[in-house]
């Protein structure tokens, strides 16, 4: 009894209050691949910035992420570097803004929690693969949660969401062009966020994990925008930086950080970002009977096919 | 020659005839994760109570499964422990009542036979991540199969089950409270069966293993029944056992089968049941559109979520 | 520098046009599982009589993915057997079939490389199982890349798919019964051609590969038509033998390619011939809502779960 006090104790002293503080900012920075406390800490105010409410749920979220994976006794390294808490950020993140009703911080958090279980069941299945679970124990479980609320009345979904026929569905690409909003907001609906105060910070932020990162997430944005632009996409969502943020996702993934020493990496990387275009409005598509939004999917889809594609294709 | 007549003829002796019970009524236990032959025959006198025809089916389906994989020289502990006559019976008994028309009994008993080959090449591809299958083939069997009535004259539906368009759905959770129903259903609607003193049985069949199963089964529901009534779910459904099921299952993989010294088996496996409840709501509106029934999908998910999260959360 | 000349000029020599030709001859005949240069150059002559324009694509998506597939490293054997060329081959037709507009080939050409990449990345995780990949690549990407239309101004879909509600889906079965058509228009489908000339250069182009091949086709065939008329298909179908493209395919791989000293071959291909006449129903049905063809999924379904089954049951 004595031992398990004193341990409880030894819980809550500096140590591991820095401790948490540390694994939960590079948790927050891990969203966009990049282990980095400093870039944590301002995406954490980019967030805060746009809303308080928002960024309080955002780091309860990673906390609670965080703590999962160490109290369940995960990889010890795994859980330091935050590889715990990004699922858990996107989750709670996604579902307060999605979801409507006063107990919706609530259910967010729940989700935060569910999916760091969810990561430990995909880490584990995907471990003879050699390839990244990336988000998507956060696109599933969001997916699934948002759903409920057509069966749940304590779940209610945001008005935004609605589910539509595709056999009625007639595409209208009309809308402002306004480029100055398509090259800043793509990075921060990575994080749901919609201005361009919180994109700046959001580049502010990558840039200081290294210019690489920065200026591939530029490089990336931009091929998306002209690509989005070209194939004739709705100039609603290409301007909101809807066909951008999983181009820079994926191209920081397949250029930076699951590179090895291949040559034509950032060649790669444009084109996988590029991809991201064709499938996020495929991905739309099969969502729109459900009114879903499509989350990270492309950005999950297009680096698993180019990651696995190089275990064969190993001279790319 | 001889050697084959006489082999044929041994096939047909005392020692096969009483082999090929004892394996399926093991078979038979097997649906709600047991491997007792007692067991397997008070449910099967459950369902002959409420349909000697579903009875029927169920013997006839196990059977199937069972010399498939005895045939099929498959695993003999496998076998003889029902494993490959639980998905079978399940396939059996869901298109005999999901399916009408004077042919049904035909079809049930065809996919009772599919059902073990699905069985047994998920068993090979699973075999990596060291979880089981459960009863994912006959889900996935079942679904299709349903799917087939609407292209092929011969396969009719059940008009119960019917596809709605998600977006002129409306959520009326209104109904009769009746929670002596609910508590003795939910065992019933794993076997498909909606009548008191079949659940009564089930649960006589249950306890007979061990008091352990039964005890954890009633906890079990009795988590989803609470869960899904403040979440507000349909009454029609909850009070009918439709969201009791899927608990009773997987608090016993989570909290008894396949649990290997954890501490809080029991809390985890009470939360996986609670889990179960906003996950059927979701998987009910997944299939809306095309009409089907959730069937134990809720159970398979949850079950591998915290199944695979333990192999790398080892302190839960 | 002259190194890199000097390998880029024997690239261009009269070795290599022939291992080109003979590689990407393979991959067109790889189509139907036969490994067989004469058998690719009737297939593509099937093809160039029923429409040039196609014929073209055919070989420069052939062309196109086994170049991928060599320029990236992939292990020679695979690509000389012209495994990197069959799905670019069916991307590249299909697309081309399935949308419309003027830049179609242009898309057909990229989504015949994308295919190579996603063939990889398939082989890669599936290498654990002992699978094939099949063409799964295919028929995913060519299902994403059709549902792009209803979000991209560029990309335009062939009329002729139309998405439709289940719920207002009613079935008519009745049409012509042309019992020739059936036999000769099956193999024919495989290629997405619709004439009796060119089904029945197929079929010469199989038997040329073996009479065994010719005649399984054949069986496989005639097994589907059957089972699809007296299960009461829809005619139109049948007839154009659109319930019969999958069985072909799936009697092949399950009883000649991909099988090691299983006794029943031949009668388990024929049951999984019958299978895949449901499972196209089924798929059929699934893809409604979208207005997707069920292309060779049916197929790898079926083939998928005879092969996964035999390493379980080995008797079979």
């Amino acid at each position: 009894m004595f031992v398990i006090q004193n341990s409880s104790l030894s819980f809550l002293n500096r140590n591991t209050v820095l401790w948490l503080t540390l694994s939960s900012l590079k948790g927050i920075s891990q969203v966009i691949l990049i282990e980095n406390t400093v870039t944590g800490f301002i995406i954490l105010a980019a967030i805060m910035i746009s809303s308080p409410y928002l960024g309080l749920i955002t780091l309860l979220s990673v906390i609670i992420g965080t703590l999962i994976g160490k109290i369940g006794g995960a990889d010890a390294e795994s859980v330091n570097r935050g590889l715990f808490g990004y699922n858990s950020v996107l989750t709670g993140m996604a579902l307060s803004l999605f979801l409507s009703g006063e107990n919706r911080w609530f259910i967010a958090l729940i989700g935060a929690a569910i999916v760091a279980f969810f990561s430990a069941a995909m880490i584990h299945v995907m471990k003879n693969t050699g390839l990244p679970i990336l988000t998507f124990p956060f696109i599933i479980l969001t997916w699934f949660l948002l759903l409920t609320t057509y069966r749940m009345v304590t779940f209610k979904l945001s008005p935004e969401l609605i589910p539509q026929d595709l056999s009625h569905w007639t595409l209208n690409i009309k809308g402002e062009t306004n480029w100055y909003n398509g090259s800043v907001k793509g990075i921060g609906q990575i994080f749901f966020l919609d201005n361009n105060l919180s994109g700046i910070l959001l580049y502010i932020a990558v840039f200081w994990a290294g210019w690489k990162f920065g200026l591939y997430a530029i490089i990336g944005n931009a091929a998306a925008l002209i690509t989005s632009y070209f194939l004739g996409g709705e100039h609603s969502l290409i301007f909101m930086g809807l066909y951008g943020y999983n181009a820079i996702l994926t191209i920081i993934a397949v250029s930076i950080v699951f590179k090895d020493n291949q040559r034509f990496a950032l060649l790669v990387g444009i084109i996988a970002a590029c991809l991201t275009v064709p499938i996020t409005a495929s991905i739309d598509t099969w969502l729109l009977p459900y009114g879903l939004p499509a989350l990270t999917m492309p950005f999950v889809l297009c680096s698993w096919l180019v990651l696995g594609a190089r275990k064969v294709l190993t001279s790319l």
